[in-house]
């Protein structure tokens, strides 16, 4: 293979690394509204950190990202 | 092989990767009408989480798409 | 490979991502049914969320169907 | 295969490890608000405790970087 | 294939096995939000054995590190 070819396969590979992080942003998003529906009074504690927990997940889609641009690009 | 032909099979590896954002969404919907059926007063800001939670899974499939358009375009 | 062929390959594997996509609908379809079958009242505000969910879910297919489509015509 | 070649292969292997760091952050982010969910006064050394786990499976995505980084560019 | 080939894919296959260490951060951080949760009086006890547990685990994908440096670098 060439090195032309065997980039677009990496970044192919690279990209589906991000199925973890949805993975991730699913199981966050479903307890943060599991806990919201069970006990509606900590719903704004619940959203802040719902949200910050799913940008954590959402930084590992971001890495395999800047690494498939590299490939792409650098 | 040669680079035109493994752009597309890297486009196919890459879509692939949406798997995950549909698991999420999936996941996400679901708690979130579990939740309203339980306790239907905290629909409203049910629903806001959940769409909030949906478009951090929405954007992880954007950027296999984004990938995608890259390698098929540029 | 030849180009021709590699095309209708690449466009069996993106395809393959519905399947994340029809999972998706799967999960929500059961929760709102479940939860109508549970709270019979809030059927209609359900019915509401759970098309909204789908529609998510959905649109993860069409941009499978997009890719597919450009393989294969652009 | 060149080294070239291999190089790029190897990264996407690497980055394919990160879907265990996305599991990871998932499944505690889910517990963590699945608690103050359940028990609202623990909430602030729960979010402590959640981000402090959080942090170490983010560190394992970052080794992954690390050693992709390693690979493409020294 | 030459030996510095074969080095890089090896490599990417010794950093999958962070996937297993990953998965227990997020089992032992899971498990210790919830015991946290359920009860909090046992809050500092429990974090320090979460910290405990987790390095361990840690520690599995530290040695799978410096094998990976030390295939890269010696």
């Amino acid at each position: 293979m060439s090195v032309e070819v065997v980039k677009y396969l990496s970044v192919g590979l690279v990209m589906l690394s991000t199925i973890g992080a949805a993975y991730a942003v699913g199981k966050i998003g479903a307890a943060g509204l599991d806990g919201m529906a069970r006990n509606p009074e900590a719903s704004g504690s619940l959203l802040t950190a719902m949200i910050l927990a799913i940008a954590f997940a959402e930084a590992l889609a971001i890495y395999a990202l800047v690494v498939a641009f590299l490939i792409l690009f650098a």
